[in-house]
C-alpha cells in the first residue's frame, strides 16, 4: 500500500500498537533534544533514574534560553549541564552556540530518524524528513534511557503546496496562512505533512520555518519529505552522507487533504496577542511601532537575516524604533558576517545580540507597555515578551525590515515600490560555516563514569516523592476557574526561569499569579492539600515544573471539571492524583479551606474508576472519577513514575515485572 | 609662569575662586554627559528646575546601562529619555549605540573643553585634553542649566612617562601599574596629568584606557595633553577641525612629580576583589577560569578587540570558558566587522553581545559562584558582577585572550612563546566608521517646547521635598557601623537599576542589604526618622539615589562619626541634615528605636555650627555639629537645593539674590 512520509516514519519505528488514529503506539526514539530551561530537570531525572549512559543515537543538550546571567544562577546551570552531559554521554552545546532547533538541524538532523525534545518547537526537525515531537522532560529522560515513547496515533493531514511564492513573501507567510485558516487548535492530534510541486521553491530552512511554527497550530508535529532540497542543505553542512531519500509513495493519501496555492500568498501578520490572529499586513499598515526583532527558531535561516540586511543596506531604521537582531547560531552569524550582512545591519541601526532565544521567551528585549513590537518569532501570547500589557505582532523578515525602516507597520511590497527596490536576489554561500568546537562531545564511558556533575548552590536534586497515602484528609487551598494554564501554575519569565533547576525555590512562584499566598499556606498545611479546578485545567506549555513544584509544596489531589492532556500526564508522572467531577455542578458546592476526606484511596483507585469524596466542612459527599491506565495507577500509588521505576529494582515489589511503558503524547 | 595642562584648563574656565589647592573654585562647564541609570533622574531634575533649554555647548544623554529589558521598565526609560532630550535640547544616543565615554570621545570630545558627567568614569575624556569630572546627577542638571561647577582646587600630580611599552603589554597595564603603586585612594583630591616622551607611543584611545580607570585611584580626574596623537584621532573621526593644541609649557611643574618607565611594565592583573589588588600575571598563572569578558569603557578601542581577535584567529577558546565580547559602540563594531575581526572572534568561540556596559555594571554576564572571571573592565568590587560571592580579575585584552585560549590565567608572553606567535601588528583603518544616525539631535527650540516627555507607568517625578521642620522628634530607625557605602544604602544590580527612574519604588530597596525591615518601618514612622552612622558614612559610588530614596521614606537627619564627601553633599542637596557627633563616644549611647528631639532646629543650624540633641528615651543629651556652608544651610532649610532654587523665583524670599553656587566635587 502506498504510504505517506509520516506513516513511513512511524512504521519504521513502531515498537508496539496499531497505526490507527486514536490507538496507543510505542515508538523507538533515535535522538533527543533538550534546552537549558527544561534540561536541568531532565539531568536531575537521569540522576534519579540512575542512568549510566545515554542509549540514543544522539542526545544533545543546548543552552539557548537562560543566557542573560543577571546573577550566578544561569552560569551555575550551564556548568551543571556541561558536567552532567559529560557524565551521562550527551553532547553539550555551549551558551551562545545557538538556538537548539536550527543548530540541531545543521549538525545532527538526519532524514528518517525520530526525536523527542523538551521544547514545544522540536517539530522543526520535520524539515529534514524527521519525526520530531515535543514532550515533557521526563519523557525525554526516558527516551535517553532507551525507552520508547507512547503516543496515540494521530491523523495525518496532507497539505499540498502548489505554485510559487510571490516576491516579498516567504515561508513565514505560509505558516501564517495556515494559522489564518485553522487558528491555534487546528492541528490538535494531527501530523501535518506538506507535499506537492510547491515544495520545489522551498529550501530546507524555509521548511524549518513552517515546521517550527506548526507548533502554534497545536499539531503533534509537522513533516516534510527528504528530497533534493534536503540533500542540498546537508551538502552545504558537509553532511551529504547523512542524506537519504524519504518521499511519499505515488498514490499515497492522507486522513485529511488540503491545498495551498503559494502564488496566492500575501504578506501576513499575526496581531496581538495570539499567533492565530492573522490578517493581511495591508489591513493594519500605518500602525506606529517602537521595536522590531529579527531572529528566533521561527525565522532562523541565513536568508532570513540576509534579506533584512539587503533591505536595510544603505538606509537607516527609524529613530524611534529599537531594531534588535538575534543571530540564530555562531555558524549563521559567521556566514552573515563574512558575506557583509552583519555590517549592513549594524550600520543600519541594529542592536546585534548574542546567539540565542532572547526576547522570544521573554529573556530581555521587553517592549514598553502598550507599544507595538514586530517580531519574526513564533508566539505572541500576552505577556510572553516580559511586558505585562504588551502588543506583539508576528511577521516575516521582509515585513519586519520594511516596518523598521518606516517606523510603522508596512507591507514590504508597498515599501519597495516607494523606494524603487527590486526584490533582492541573495547571494548565499553554497557551503555553510561549520564549527563544531562549541559542541562538546561526551567523553568515552570509562572517563564519563568518573565525572561528578557540578551542582552550584542554586541547583537542587529532584525532590523525593513519597507514595500516595491510604487516607487523605486535606484542605482545599485553591479553587480556580476554567482554562488555568501552566503559565499561571508555574510562571516563566526572567525572574522564575533561572530557578528551573531548583524546585524548592521555583515552588515559591507556584500559582502566585492567581494567589500570592498559596506557597505560604501550602507549607503551613503540612499534611498535604487539594486544589479544585474548572474546565481544561493545566492548558498551555508542557512544562513539568507545573506538576512537580506544587507537588513539592504538598499537593496530593487535584479535582477538576476536565484536564488538559499533557498536564494531566505530568501530574500522574509526579504522583499527583487527578480526579474529575462526576457531576460538574459539585464544583459549586466546594469553597476554599473546606476539608476533604478520601479514605481507602489506594484501594479505591486500584479497584475502580470512581470514588467518593467527603467534604467534612460542608458535611457532604460527591463522586469523582479517574481516567488513569493501569500503569498510571501504579505511578500515582508509588508517588510518581520515578519512584515506581526505582521500585522495579526491588524483586519483592510485585509490580517489578510489569512492562515499563507510559502514556505520553505531543505538546499542544 | 609656565603652566601644565590641568591648570591651563582650569584657568580658562575659572569663574570664581583662587587656584590654590584646597580652595573652592567655580568652573564654567562646556559639555555634559549622562547615562541612563543616572540620566532619568537628571531629566526629572531638569523638569523640577523648570529648564527650558540646555545652555551647554553639548549635552548628550547615552543609553548604555539598562539594556537587558527583562520587563517593560527599561524600554519605558529609554522612551522617557528620548522625549525628554528632545524637550530640553539634549542629544540622545539610542540604546545599543554605544558606551558613553568612548562614544562621547569619538563624536563630541574637543580639546580644551570642560565636562561634567553623572558617571564616575567621565574623566576618560581627559584623553583628548579635556577636563572631565564625574559628579552627582543634580550637579549635571545644574551644569545643563548653565550654572558653574564648584570644586575644591585639587593638587596636580604629574606622571612623566618614559620609554616604550614592551610587546604583549598595553595601556591597561600602565593604569594597573598606577594602581599597584598607589591603590584605590592614591588619587584623592588630585588631578593626574600624564606627560613626557612616553606619550608618543600611546594613541588617544590608549590614553582613554588610562584616564578612564584613573577613577579607580580616587582621582578628581586625569588629563593628557592635546598633541599629534589627539589630532590623528580626531582626523580619523572626521573632526580634525575640532583639534587644537594644548600642551604643558616648557618648564612647567606639578604639585607632585613621579615617573614611570614604560619599558619596565609587565603584564599585570588585579586580583579579586579590588582594582588596587594588583600583581604580575605570572604570579597567579595557572589559576583555572570559567569566563573571560572583553569590553567596557576601560578597554574600549578597536585595537583592544582587534588584538584579541588576532590572538584567537584560527584557534579555539577552552571548552569550559565562556568568552564574552561586548563591543563598545556600533561604530567600533562596524570597523571590527569590516576588518574581519568579528568573524575571527565568533569563530574562536566568542559570544558577541550588544554594544553597551553589560557585565561591567552587573547587567548580565554574572559568573558562577566562586569561579574566576577575567575581565578587561575597570572594577571588581565584590558582588558588582551580579554574583554575590564572585571572583573577578581585571587585566589587559592580551592577558584576557591568552587566558581564554588556555582556560587558565596566562601571561600572554608565555602563551606566545608556546604557540610561537609574534606580537601582532594590527592593520587598523586610518578612517573610523562614522555613523551619527543613532545620535538623535535635539529639535529646534520652537519645536522642542511643544514636546511633552513620555512617562511610562514606571516613571515618577522627583518627589516633592518639604522644608526642614523647626522641631524634630523622631525615632532612630537604623544604627549602622563604619564605612556604610551607597551600594548598601541604595543597591545597584539587575533588580534595582531598572527602578532608578522611580524613586518611590526604588526606595523599597533602601538599606535592605543592611536591614530588610527598614522601608516598612520608615513608612510607619510617618513623622520622619533618624539614622545613626559610624565613620565614613556613605562612601563609594556618587549615586544621589542614596540620598533621595531614604529622604522619600522620611529620613530627616543622619548623625554619624564622619561622612564621605560626595554623599554628604548629596544629603544637603536633597534636604537631609547631616550632623557629626562632637564626641564620637556618644554613638555608643544610642540604640535603635530611641526617640531623639532636636528643637528650634532651623534657628539652631542657621545661627551656629553646633547644636544639642536630646535622647528622650534615654533621658540624655549630646552635642553635634554641622559643616554646612551658608549656601548649604539654605538648601537644607528649604528641603533641598531644588526647592531653594524654586524659592528664588519668589521675590519675597530674602535669599533670592544670593549667588547660586554649590559645593560639589569629584567622585571617588
Amino acid at each position: 500500500m502506498p504510504e505517506n512520509v509520516a506513516r513511513k516514519l512511524i512504521a519504521a519505528h513502531l515498537e508496539a500498537g496499531e497505526m490507527t488514529p486514536g490507538e496507543e503506539i510505542a515508538l523507538r526514539i533515535d535522538q533527543t533534544l533538550t534546552q537549558d530551561a527544561t534540561g536541568t530537570l531532565v539531568m536531575q531525572e537521569l540522576e534519579a533514574l540512575g542512568l549510566d549512559r545515554a542509549r540514543t543515537e544522539a542526545s544533545v543538550q543546548y543552552v539557548d534560553h537562560n543566557l542573560l546571567q543577571t546573577d550566578e544562577k544561569n552560569a551555575e546551570d550551564h556548568e551543571y549541564l556541561r558536567t552532567a552531559c559529560a557524565r551521562f554521554g550527551l553532547w553539550f552545546s555551549k551558551p551562545g552556540n545557538g538556538v537548539s532547533h536550527p543548530t540541531h538541524m545543521q549538525r545532527f538532523g538526519i532524514p528518517g530518524k525520530t526525536m523527542v525534545g523538551s521544547d514545544s518547537h522540536t517539530p522543526a526537525a520535520g524539515s529534514l524528513g524527521m519525526l520530531a515531537i515535543g514532550v515533557g522532560g521526563l519523557e525525554v529522560a526516558l527516551a535517553i534511557a532507551g525507552r520508547p515513547l507512547n503516543i496515540r496515533m494521530p491523523e495525518i493531514w496532507g497539505i499540498r503546496l502548489e505554485g510559487e511564492l510571490p516576491e516579498w513573501c516567504s515561508a513565514k507567510d505560509v505558516i501564517l496562512e495556515m494559522l489564518r485558516r485553522h487558528d491555534v487548535k487546528g492541528g490538535v492530534n494531527r501530523i501535518i505533512e506538506y507535499h506537492g510541486p510547491g515544495l520545489d521553491g522551498l529550501t530546507a530552512m524555509d521548511r524549518h520555518v513552517i515546521a517550527n511554527m506548526g507548533a502554534e497550530l497545536g499539531a503533534t508535529t509537522t513533516v516534510f519529505p527528504s528530497d533534493a532540497a534536503v540533500r542540498e542543505f546537508l551538502a552545504a553542512e558537509g553532511r551529504e552522507d547523512d542524506w537519504s531519500e524519504l518521499v511519499a509513495d505515488p498514490g499515497s493519501t492522507y486522513d485529511i487533504e488540503e491545498t495551498i496555492d503559494l502564488g496566492d500568498i500575501e504578506p501576513l501578520i499575526a496581531k496581538p496577542s495570539s499567533p492565530g490572529n492573522v490578517v493581511q499586513v495591508r489591513e493594519v499598515a500605518g500602525e506606529e511601532i517602537s521595536q522590531v526583532v529579527i531572529g528566533s527558531s521561527a525565522n532562523p535561516g541565513l536568508r532570513d537575516f540576509a534579506i533584512a540586511a539587503a533591505m536595510v543596506a544603505g538606509r537607516q531604521t527609524a529613530p524611534e524604533v529599537s531594531f534588535d537582531v538575534n543571530p540564530t547560531s555562531r555558524e549563521i552569524l559567521t556566514d552573515l558576517t563574512q558575506m557583509g550582512a552583519t555590517a549592513e545591519l549594524v550600520i543600519g541601526g541594529a542592536r546585534i545580540h548574542q546567539a540565542g532565544c532572547m526576547g522570544c521567551i521573554g529573556m530581555g528585549q521587553a517592549p514598553a507597555t502598550g507599544r507595538s513590537s514586530l517580531r519574526t518569532m513564533p508566539r505572541n501570547f500576552p505577556g510572553r515578551s516580559g511586558t505585562k500589557e504588551d502588543a506583539v505582532w508576528l511577521c516575516s523578515p521582509e515585513t519586519a525590515a520594511a516596518s523598521a525602516l518606516t517606523g510603522a507597520i508596512t507591507d514590504p511590497r508597498d515599501w519597495a515600490a516607494d523606494v524603487k527596490m527590486a526584490y533582492p536576489k541573495l547571494d548565499l554561500p553554497k557551503q555553510h560555516s561549520i564549527n563544531t568546537a562549541m559542541l562538546v562531545a561526551p567523553p568515552p564511558p570509562d572517563e564519563a563514569e568518573k565525572i561528578q556533575p557540578v551542582k552550584g548552590p542554586n541547583i537542587s536534586s529532584l525532590p523525593e516523592l513519597d507514595p500516595l497515602p491510604d487516607d487523605v484528609e486535606a484542605p482545599v487551598l485553591l479553587k480556580v476557574g476554567d482554562n488555568i494554564s501552566t503559565d499561571e501554575i508555574s510562571p516563566a519569565g526572567a525572574r522564575a526561569l533561572p530557578l528551573r533547576s531548583n524546585i524548592p525555590k521555583l515552588a515559591e512562584f507556584s500559582f502566585t499569579q492567581v494567589d500570592e499566598t498559596y506557597p505560604e499556606r501550602a507549607r503551613q498545611a503540612d499534611g498535604g492539600h487539594v486544589i479544585i479546578g474548572g474546565e481544561n485545567y493545566g492548558q498551555g506549555s508542557s512544562r513539568e515544573h507545573a506538576a512537580i513544584a506544587p507537588r513539592h509544596l504538598g499537593l496530593r489531589v487535584v479535582i477538576a471539571k476536565s484536564f488538559a492532556r499533557i498536564h494531566w500526564q505530568n501530574l500522574a508522572n509526579f504522583g499527583v492524583l487527578a480526579l474529575e467531577f462526576d457531576n460538574p455542578a459539585d464544583y459549586d458546592d466546594i469553597d476554599r479551606d473546606d476539608v476533604l476526606r478520601l479514605d481507602g484511596l489506594r484501594e479505591a483507585i486500584d479497584s475502580a474508576d470512581t470514588l467518593t469524596v467527603r467534604n467534612s466542612t460542608k458535611d457532604q459527599t460527591f463522586t469523582v472519577r479517574h481516567r488513569l491506565s493501569r500503569r498510571q495507577v501504579s505511578d500515582v500509588l508509588a508517588g510518581g513514575l520515578i519512584p515506581r521505576l526505582a521500585a522495579e529494582e526491588h524483586p519483592d515489589d510485585h509490580r517489578a515485572e510489569e512492562t515499563v511503558l507510559q502514556d505520553s503524547g505531543e505538546i499542544s
